[in-house]
């Protein structure tokens, strides 16, 4: 989806930072490092890896960490996201990081699906989280 | 896309089950009952409400309460569902629980959302969380 | 902490019930069953396993499972618990489970550790959650 | 519990990083902004406040948000912490954080608990989480 001349370019800068917060992960239980990065409406990168705990429903994946980062620097928007595993072709977000990152984001907010050398494909939280679940429905 | 000549009525027994299983939910922090119901591959009908904790990230949202049954009862496979909330005109289940029913549904798994009057609209799983994300891509 | 004459044999019925349990709980990804039965103050015995999930931050513990039990049989206040795991020594609830059995419970709330083959001590959820957050202090 | 000649003052940086943590907490389903700090066994400071989501178990408190920042920053040792909330007289971490604190702390880990004004009492995570829960035991 990226726009002509650009293609598995797009979103390489939160790419490389996703990468360099895996590097940070605590994922002593699973042995599954992940990383996320995400652009706020400002041109902010925020990052991070997943945090594991011993009690497994404790622990965050690595978008929590990286909206935890942005939230408190007081950014509320985030655009463009990028999410790298080591280990696999291809990560998507969970179904719980997908409503995390809706809490911040629209469905245009834009997804990079990346392996361990770049994007692989782009989709947005709307293709990943399509009717979503929303207090203001009320 | 339920087929011929049952139109709205297919999920009703769930729809019932969901709404009976709100009442017992526990909601005093957001005063938002939910309830859901789910249908297994034998064919046995487990339900349950949200159970909100006054420390909110360790509650659980209704599909947990309805899948804890399903799996405690020693069986593994969802193949419907029905989602109903009190004051909300069309409840969709969040992400998380959208990952919660993918351990044990399939992208057929039916999804019926409901309003205070019956099933509104029927989805899948596959709908609602495109692209899942599974461990078994590693 | 058992009255005379009991000795180990107080929350037998609860051990027994955490073990049949702990056959179905869902755990592929840490390989580790985790059993728990509680007894509500009308008497009444809910049980069930942990129920892990691809990611591990959606998944939840055993006392979770009890609860949702409890909570959809319309019952609210838990007086006893008992707890059991494969593999381990001793057992004790992960800090989240303590707040959730908290949300049901009492500083009183007893509160059976066991190994595999029964009761190996009896605490109080005030001894496990001393100072205990709760909203309505606010 | 602080030494001769500290008083209250002990964890004072804490407290006022915790303060500043706690403008940028996102509690609009709550209303109850919270803010954490902690010091690592480096001497530095990572801070934040809670992230509520709109389906609440979604969300997640200011201590996991001030640990992702310590993880992502590649520390892993905690040795002083302090929580702070609107509108409490006294707040303590839930159990969940509590779980999450001993994941890199020790029961000698410093908990400052806070009103408004500044440090109230400080205790330990050994006080706060005894018998805790770890993998390690298996």
């Amino acid at each position: 989806m990226a726009g002509a001349g650009t293609g598995k370019d797009t979103g390489r800068d939160l790419f490389d930072a996703a990468v360099k917060a895996m590097d940070n992960a605590h994922a002593p239980y699973s042995g599954f490092p992940v990383g996320a990065a995400l652009r706020t409406s400002n041109g902010t990168i925020h990052a991070g890896g997943n945090v594991e705990n011993a009690a497994y429903p404790e622990g965050w994946c690595a978008e929590t960490t990286a909206i935890a980062h942005m939230v408190a620097a007081g950014e509320r928007t985030i655009v463009e996201v990028a999410v790298v595993a080591q280990k696999m072709a291809r990560i998507t977000p969970c179904g719980g990081c997908r409503q995390r990152l809706k809490e911040f984001g629209s469905p245009e907010t834009r997804i990079h699906l990346c392996d361990e050398t770049g994007v692989v494909e782009t989709v947005t939280l709307g293709d990943l989280l399509p009717m979503a679940f929303d207090m203001e429905e009320r």
